[in-house]
């Protein structure tokens, strides 16, 4: 099993080392290579994809991300920004459908902004379709406007676009992981007002025909970002497009108080995934040990659940990371009087004895 | 000066009612006129925005708008349903500058689902771009696809687009509102992603200065959802566009816990307005007697204030509501224990009686 590492900018690496330790301390038979990505590749290769690093992505099973980004990259020309190398990595593995859970941690519901009953408890699963919409929609760019308000006029444009067997096959993966849960889907559209996704909520009404043990229903999106804020509770699995995914699971997951704690998986049809955590490079904090590793070590524990078939290992990790979180242990972002504070080498210290 | 009044749907009738009831309080010299609109115009004459509505509307000098919509028309071809009258005032009458204010009254903090520290004292005001972006750009529609990942797949499709002129002018409502506050901007985009918003910030920096008393600065809009939830009080005038605006400006009203306080305003070139509450139509509670119908109070205030020019008669009827809210009267939906629950009239009455 070939997993390819890619650190990143900012915090990634220090957090991406301490998940590589708990997968090394597993006993499995894991073949880990390193390669630069995001700005890190940009300042050893000119380029935050450089192609070594895309083969060697798209040579192994799974990818473990730890984040790109930093303000020094700002002025750069958008194609050799360091957030070129994720939407590049998402185009080419055709990683299309995301998964982002919003869980609230027990132990950490102080954390969040929101009123301790309003998230005790709290576990959605925010399922984003990842290779679609107006991420990648062709024509896009600036010309000059033929009509509209202001014909004549410079304008730039893009195009949100959703086939039919891009929609179909990403309402599959959110029924199919409803039916592991408590069997309730709420894809998330603004059919009132656009094409693309009134053919959304078109096509997974249709699919849906075909789980009739789970319950759909479908909202606009800017009622979920108010019913998020409301009554979070009140969602299972949510399914949606790259777009709208992108804003709603930024804010689920701020919302439980512990993004530190949050992975991610992007998986394509063949199982092959990147793994990374719902967090940023957080530049501002690099270097200095504080970061949190666990949403790095969480998405490791996802990525040999979903590419590695390697369940009983993944379930080792998630119960490690109760246990520390049970003996107090935490790192600066989600610290609290009365527990201990440690760095993010003595968390990932912790994990890999508790394993 | 007239008003045409469009009350609507579900609550609109009751809520607008009291309204006007106010503006009646105030003698002024108010001609008002009104028309149906949505479901209520189907009913009556067969389209959401009749030619007579729209007529009225187009040579008032302000519109007083209640709600739109009714589940009982969610299976009407799109052109006929009640929101399209809403779409159709904002680009008929060019409504291009939505004003959102995201307020937390003192007397309600408790209502909001935040912790009281984080919303005590909140007061954002959003700027949404109204009649540009995805909502009207052309083409759009379905087709079979000709590239992407399913080339010869039926697809679905839609156009984001801004214009130079578009962009500045609304940056330069912004600016100068904030001019008028903490001299603060934030201007959401997602300028790593679309070519519209990378435009959209290039232009917003731009006009920034020519008002280098006011301090801008850019955030992502997935950065600004969680920010919202997270600290929300570092905001103060926010700028974005249209679809942006739609799920930023619902987030942060609802996260202030009195969606049912918060007014809203809609102006063209010329001044003239469309003036609403910021929350639905509530089908659910119609008829009921128990709506909140200071929202639409409110919107009348702006109402005076921007398109009519009474600003006294505006901050009449703002400290009106604010000696109601002091006096412990309270509608359903904003109630806590030790004040006094009164009804959508008794609530009107309130207000009026304390002008
Ligand atoms: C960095 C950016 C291009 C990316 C996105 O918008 O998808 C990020 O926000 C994410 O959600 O992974
Ligand atoms: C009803 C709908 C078309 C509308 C919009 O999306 O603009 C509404 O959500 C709003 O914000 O006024």
């Amino acid at each position: 099993m070939k997993i390819a590492v890619l650190p990143g900018d900012g915090i990634g690496p220090e957090i991406v080392a301490e998940a590589v330790k708990v997968l090394n301390a597993l006993d499995l038979d894991l073949e880990m290579e390193t390669a630069p990505v995001g700005g890190a590749a940009y300042e050893a290769a000119g380029h935050p994809l450089p192609p070594a690093t895309l083969k060697l992505a798209m040579e192994s099973d799974a990818v473990l991300f730890g984040a790109v980004g930093d303000w020094k990259y700002d002025t750069l020309d958008r194609p050799l920004r360091p957030e070129q190398a994720i939407l590049g990595l998402r185009k080419h593995m055709g990683l299309f459908a995301n998964f982002r859970p919003a869980i609230c941690y027990k132990e950490l519901t102080h954390a969040s902004s929101l009123k301790p009953e309003l998230v005790a408890g709290l576990d959605i699963l925010i399922i984003r379709e990842l290779t679609g919409d107006i991420y990648f929609g062709q024509p896009r760019g600036r010309r000059i406007a033929e009509d509209g308000h202001f014909p004549g006029a410079e304008e730039a444009f893009d195009t949100m676009r959703y086939s039919r067997p891009e929609i179909e096959r990403i309402a599959h993966v959110a029924f199919q992981a409803a039916q592991k849960r408590s069997k309730r889907v709420t894809s998330v559209d603004k059919a009132n007002v656009l094409e693309t996704f009134q053919f959304w909520k078109d096509i997974v009404t249709e699919i849906g025909k075909q789980y009739p043990d789970v319950a759909l229903d479908h909202m606009y999106v800017d009622n979920a970002a108010m019913q998020l804020v409301k009554e979070p509770k009140r969602f299972d699995v949510v399914v949606t497009g790259n777009m709208f995914g992108d804003i709603l699971s930024d804010e689920a997951s701020m919302l439980t108080g512990s993004i530190g704690m949050l992975p991610s998986a992007s998986l394509n049809a063949q199982g092959q995934g990147l793994y990374e955590p719902s967090h940023g490079s957080a530049p501002d904090i690099a270097g200095k040990g504080i970061a949190n590793p666990l949403a790095t070590i969480l998405s490791a524990a996802m990525m040999l659940r979903f590419s590695l078939q390697q369940e009983a290992a993944a379930q080792k990790i998630e119960a490690a990371v109760q246990k520390v979180l049970a003996d107090g242990l935490r790192t600066a972002d989600i610290y609290s009087e009365g527990t201990t504070k440690v760095s993010t080498r003595e968390m990932g210290d912790a994990v890999v004895a508790a394993l």
